[in-house]
Parts: structure tokens; sequence; C-alpha cells
């Protein structure tokens, strides 16, 4: 009654969706392991300059990459936290945060999730087919699949109709360096009079997915990591709005500089941000 | 086997743990209420510059002043919402804010929260006996009797054990006017440099029981209202931290500076505050 095997374009679909509910499931467990681990005594370790890494952090780290290796034996790994062990090449590539917003997590700050997003290596580009952000105090899963529509667990994520600077809500992270920090404030010293108001949340992927799903309009971080917003893009971008660098390019894992927005007044707020640091 | 009447002394404070277990009951109503309208569409009313309101905002003020005159017919009222059906003076003031964070809440960014305090009347001060702040979306009632431990839930509170700024979180929330913004955008130049980071989460109940919480060390504004700050800064108080103006002194119900910390370097921040502004 059936044929022996789905059409080879079928078949890609297959796969891509087997990774996409894998993804999901990956940030959702890990989610819970973090959560679990929430109510525990921390041990928590300096990695840098206002930089912490938690026991947690490298717990669901383990088990993300632990879980991705034995299905998928050839992918290579773009973790947040270092691991000697992992493949760094492949032609699939996982770029994971087993905790964005550690310091919010570390102190019992509401806001912190995993992020995971599979991408194919194309050149020295990587394009993310699918992404994950899981937010585990609140329950919610941000997911999209390259070209489908983006959700927050099954509700399709809508952007924001705000098309006014003025009317916006702008969201913002503090990078760890001085220097950073002075041209954020640069932007800040700019935007502060433009904008509705403004939040500084402490975690980049959820503040994104938060612009995917309407409830800000747009935000802005000097130093990114791609594991920040690896997914957290995808999410923006199958919802409708951008994410970019301050110059209007298009996001590429390696920018520093993210600007992320409900697409609704980008160009706008790439002018302001010119103006602020020139 | 009882005696008819207890002796004057616990009467007294018979009242004032029913006044208490009274506050902390129509707080969690009050977050009931909004929570359960959070998923309706949003009636929003522009009540100034950057300033909304909405029909949750009044309906929960409708529920709190309802019961607080079936139960305390002759107490006077300071709300956020004005209503000039409430009296405003007696020997009680509740001073209330339904909604604090409501520029959160009618966006779905999961900080927000009610707020209700009872003062008594001392001249021209308010003496605040009783605070209550209800987090609905993560069901946290933070509350404090005065000259008891003040408690999330039945959890006792702790402030954290920073005590130098540099390793602080420091939070924040901006004013509306255009003033306002740049006088704290000239506390802020200053302060970023000098703390581990910075949190703008738009709620100055919430950030101020986040201190007794131990969750984040300090927090600023440069225009808060009674309402925002009278249940909070009792709570911080009982959790052993410091609520006072920019240039500590106590708290007073009429002061908009406010500077709340958990008390280990508040002088510091004090120094700070007056060389970024002078």
């Amino acid at each position: 009654m059936y044929p022996r095997s789905a059409p080879i374009g079928d078949s890609i679909m297959t796969d891509l969706n087997h990774l996409y509910l894998f993804t999901c499931e990956l940030a959702k467990a890990a989610g819970e392991l973090i959560q679990a681990k929430a109510k525990e005594p921390r041990t928590l370790h300096k990695k840098g300059f206002r930089d912490i890494v938690t026991d947690a952090d490298f717990a669901a780290q383990k088990l993300i990459t632990t879980k991705i290796q034995e299905k998928y034996p050839h992918h290579g790994f773009l973790p947040e936290e270092k691991d000697h062990m992992l493949p760094s090449s492949g032609e699939w590539i996982w770029i994971i945060d087993p905790v964005d917003g550690t310091s919010n997590y570390s102190r019992g700050i509401p806001n912190y999730c995993v992020s995971i997003a599979a991408a194919k290596q194309v050149g020295s580009s990587l394009d993310v087919h699918v992404g994950a952000v899981y937010d585990p105090i609140h329950d919610e899963l941000f997911s999209a699949q390259k070209g489908k529509p983006a959700v927050c667990n099954e509700r399709t994520l809508r952007r924001s109709p705000v098309d006014e600077i003025s009317e916006s809500v702008f969201t913002l992270d503090w990078s760890r360096s001085p220097e950073n920090r002075a041209k954020t404030l640069q932007i800040l010293n700019h935007m502060v009079h433009e904008t509705r108001t403004i939040r500084a949340i402490g975690t980049a992927a959820l503040a994104i997915c938060w612009i995917a799903d309407g409830r800000v309009d747009s935000y802005i971080n000097y130093d990114i990591s791609p594991w920040d917003n690896a997914a957290a893009q995808l999410i923006l971008h199958e919802a409708g709005g951008r994410v970019s660098n301050f110059a209007n390019k298009d996001w590429h894992w390696q920018q520093r500089d993210c600007l992320a927005s409900n697409g609704r007044f980008h160009e706008a707020i790439c002018a302001h941000l010119l103006r602020a640091t020139t």
C-alpha cells in the first residue's frame, strides 16, 4: 500500500523534521536539568572578567552533546563551554549555549534559557536550519525550522505591530569589557530619548525570542557570541523580524555586533546607531 | 479555660496579624485577577507621556479597595489609579499599586506584580506596618510585617552577601520625563563601569523585593511614586537591606529619588550618585 521508500525530496524533509523535533526535545531536556539544579547550591567558577560558569552549564552541555553524538556521530560542535573532546567540523554544526543568562541563573533572576541551533557548513558560513530556545521557568519553547513559521510551544509567533521607535521597547545587554560598555553607553545615551522604554534582561537568546513574540521590539549587543543568537536569529527571522550587524548586514555567525528588531524600523535604528557612534 | 478577652498588648498584635494576613490574601487575589486577564485582549489607555493603564489595573484596584472598605470602612487610600470615591485620610492609609510594571504586563513581559502596603498616618509621615508584593506569574508572595522577618511565600528572605560594588548587580528603572532620563543616564554613565552588571526589569516593587531575596544588590529610580515602593521598602528593610533617597535619608512616602540596596555598600553608592550628578 505504501511506497517502500519515500521520494528523495520527502526523505530530506523527513530528516530535517526529525532533526527539528530532536533539537526541540533536547532543549527541553537540558532546560529541565538546569531547572532541577536551580534549587541546589551552585558551584561557580570565574572564567573571565565579569564572566562566570556554573556546574549546571557543564552538566546541561554534556547532556546535549552526548545525545547529539549518539544520534549523529559525524556532526561538529560550536558550544559555549570549550570541550576539546568534541569535533569542531562536520557537514552539520551544533551551536549550543547550555545556559544563556548564567549570571541570572546563578542569582535566581528568572530569565535564562537553553539555546541550540543546527547549521549546515557552507564555506565559511553557517546556514542555520533549526533553532530551539527553551525557557524552563516559564515552560516556553521557542523554535523554528528554516522556511516554516516560528512557534512558542504550539502557538505561532507574531512580531509586534510597533513601527515607530518612539513607541518601541528597546532592549540591550551590557558587554563585559570596559571598551564595549563605553560604546554601549554611547548608543544608550542616544536611544534613551528616542524609545518608549528600555529593558536589560540579561539573556540575548530570550530577548530576541521576545521580539519574535511581540513582547519587545528591538535588541542590541556590542559583543555577541554565535551560541547566544544562532537559534534565536532563525526564530526571529521566521517570525518576520530581522537580525543584522549594526551596519544592517545579514546575520553571520562571526559577527560581534548584533541588532535584532521586529523588522518594521530596522534601517531607522541602524541610522541611529551610526549617528550615536560617529 | 480561656480569658474572655486577650490582654491589650496581645489584642493589638492579633489585629496587626489579621491586617497582615488580610493584606497578603488581597495581594494574591488581585494577582490572580490580573493573571486571569493576561490571556484576554487588553483595553489600553494613555494616561500621560510614556504612561499607560489597562482595564486590568482598574479591575484589580477595584477588587482591592472594595474588600478593604468592606473590612475597614474608616481607612484612607493612596492608590496609583485616581479614584475620587475613596477617602484619602484615616488612621490607616492603604498604598496600592494594582499592577506595578503595567508596560511589561501589557506586552507580555513576565515581570509585574501587585503591591499593597498599610501605613499609620503619623503627622505628615506614613509609617508602613504591613507590605505585600505578589508576582502572579512566578506565584511569589513577598511580604513583611514591621519588626518581623520578611518572607517569600514561607521562606525567610535573605539579602545577598555581596559587599563590593564591583561584584554587584545594579538595577534601575527609566523615568518617563526626558529630564529624569537624562539624570538617570548621568548615573548610569558612571555606574556602568563600577558594577558587575546592570538590569532594567521595569518594575520597582519587584526589583526591590529581589534585593531582599539576594537576587540583585541595588536599585535606583529618579522619580518613584509611593505605591511603587511603600510595601517593598518594608520588605527590604526587614530583610536587612536599606531604602533611602539619593542623599541617604530614610525612606519617606513623598521622596521621588529612591536608592535601595542590600545595605552592605549603601553609603558607597550614595557617594557615587553624588559624584555622578555634580
